[in-house]
């Protein structure tokens, strides 16, 4: 049992897996050819069903080799079995999209399978609570902003304010300075105070977007 | 007294009023859908008269409790104060927007309510003096280039360069890099040394906000 | 002597001084306004000849206290002489715009008028050395992306590529990020590789940006 | 022997060779223009070939006085050999192209020659590695949402999304933040949840791309 344990987690049938991952990765990509799909179409189906059985046969491996207990309290071996079942859910019908959606983030496996991008994620993950009280005022401050865009605004541009949520889409792309002028113009055009309202934004995003930034960076100075 | 002024401080009073606040910022959104409103909105409506009361009770209560002075003396009070104030504004007549603006703003009691979130608004708020300076040179680059600009070029593009208003507005624009070749293009067909002018800007102007932001870091690393 | 010497560097005569830099500011700003020139637009040109005869009296008074050798050492006094000399360009005639330029820079004054936006410029331009090298590397770049983007692309995209001056000017909006992709979607529709040399300079450019920007940053650390 | 590698390393050899890399940055340069070529085309072709014919010289000196091995270990050195060897395919026929960037290219030399240069691109390669990781997700990110982004929008949208490579030279459009609303108001017309596409790329996208560049910056503090 330990043997197999430790064959799983880190000697041959780890490797093995890591070759199919990324075999299954060069098959999806495969897939999106219609060139390829007309030439050897029914291939690749047949060895994503493979790739797949070898995937259940390495959870029920694991989960025997650990034990139930210690496999599902792994936060990594979850997101393993997790991806394995999304897999299971069948390609026609209703849930198709969803079917090849769980399909390709197989791919996702490469990052429980290294350690080294484990801890990349681990960094990551554990810089998202230094932003939390940031992102907060960021979401109060886009709330209010979206209202007050929507009541302002919806009448003379409905294509970018048309509905509480559009408004809020509207607010990100902003933030992001992409084409903010064409959203601004358009209001000013009919309101010709609107540049208050469009000014302050960018000026007050990107001023927390940039303090949510340094939360970030303080917080990877201090580990 | 000083059990309510606890209680309206931390206590169960304080997390009514959150409650009341939440509850109030999803009216003030549900309010922004027409077929919401359709169905419910006059009791939208009367809930929003109803938060405005207790709104007003608390700040009566707090009066009463901390006595005027210790109140009033608060900025976060003031602040509070002021929101509730200025939903006053009837919702009809020559103030209909700034009414409506009113009632959106009480949304931004959330961050008075969580002492976390004044926290990040006092660090944004301390780091604003170590960009004054920096903020006046801006200014005056502006300032230059937006007289220079309206010389320049209002003849050949009065969509960007009508007036000095408007020159600022087309500046701060292009040093946020949005879209800002469309207006050195528009120059440069009539002016080909025209491109001095913007590249110049674009890089000054970058420069300089890296600077700000480098102050921005430095004052945060200080504390 | 020397009492005149301290009024103009710091006592009385350079109060005045920056309230005259000021007024000239305002001037100048209300002079890009049609109405206010049709209304009073003669007193505004008698009121900037008459701060100009300010500046003059300044200048000679200064150079009178301080001794021409002591006054002409100093770069900030330089600075001051050298845009009150180009403001004695006549208005009309060949060098119109450039009068007007000139005239328009001493709102820049106001930068040698106060220590601390002096001190901002020296520590700007303190951080331009570590920049250097990078800088020079950039050019470089430039140079070798600019002529091989002529070679390649100018018989598809006249617009971007005609020459070697506009083809740095379309990489310097490339490096901005400013609408690249339009610049790229014109030539990858007759060679299907230009993304190559797109994408490569968009890394190349924005990670050596990147570097300046620490080089800037780890500069400003160490004072 | 050793005077000569002296010379060509340090000396008056060198100084020869950096002031022939100009002149030859600046023919090459002047050839970009059709009026210059008219007039002396001929003559800067010669004064190219006399530059080449200087490089092997200059070449076959320094690998006689380092000797073969010493020349052909060192990292620079094998550099100027590629470049000097790219520069004799022929201008003509199926490699002309080539043939030209090989001849661009030599202006590259400009970086060999300062030691200052060599130092800021071996502090730039030396960053390479403090992102290897995060690259390496980013990959895996990139790939995940190229394949779901082409079966999700190729029917919709098939000029952002035809095939694999197309999508990721989308999405790494979108990751410079360019237009990228454009690309999701085509999709978000068919598809009124495919802002959760984008907006989750985005923001995945920017968070890893300033991780990147925290990397860098952590990286170049430690040194
Ligand atoms: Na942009
Ligand atoms: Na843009």
């Amino acid at each position: 049992r330990e043997r197999i344990a430790e064959s799983a987690e880190r000697g041959l049938i780890h490797q093995i897996i890591i070759a199919i991952i990324l075999l299954n990765a060069v098959v999806i990509g495969l897939e999106t050819s219609q060139a390829v799909m007309a030439a050897i179409g029914p291939w690749l189906v047949l060895l994503d069903r493979v790739f797949l059985a070898i995937f259940i046969l390495e959870a029920g491996l694991k989960i025997f080799a650990l034990r139930p207990r210690a496999y599902f309290t792994d936060g990594w071996n979850l997101f393993d079995f997790a991806i394995v079942v999304a897999s299971l859910i069948p390609t026609t019908g209703q849930f198709a999209t969803l079917a090849r959606l769980a399909r390709i983030l197989r791919v996702l496996r490469l990052v429980s399978a290294f350690p080294e991008l484990r801890l990349v994620i681990h960094t990551l993950v554990r810089s998202i609570p230094s932003m939390g009280h940031v992102v907060l005022l960021m979401s109060i401050v886009f709330y209010i902003y979206g209202v007050a865009g929507f009541y302002l605004f919806h009448e003379i541009d409905p294509t970018h304010w048309r509905d509480l949520g559009i408004s809020l889409l509207t607010l990100f792309r902003i933030v992001t300075l992409e084409d903010w002028t064409d959203v601004m113009y358009a209001s000013l055009a009919v309101k010709p105070w609107a540049w208050v309202y469009y000014v302050s934004f960018v000026v007050l995003g990107t001023f927390v977007v940039i303090n949510l930034f340094i939360a970030v960076v303080l917080n990877n100075l201090d580990e």
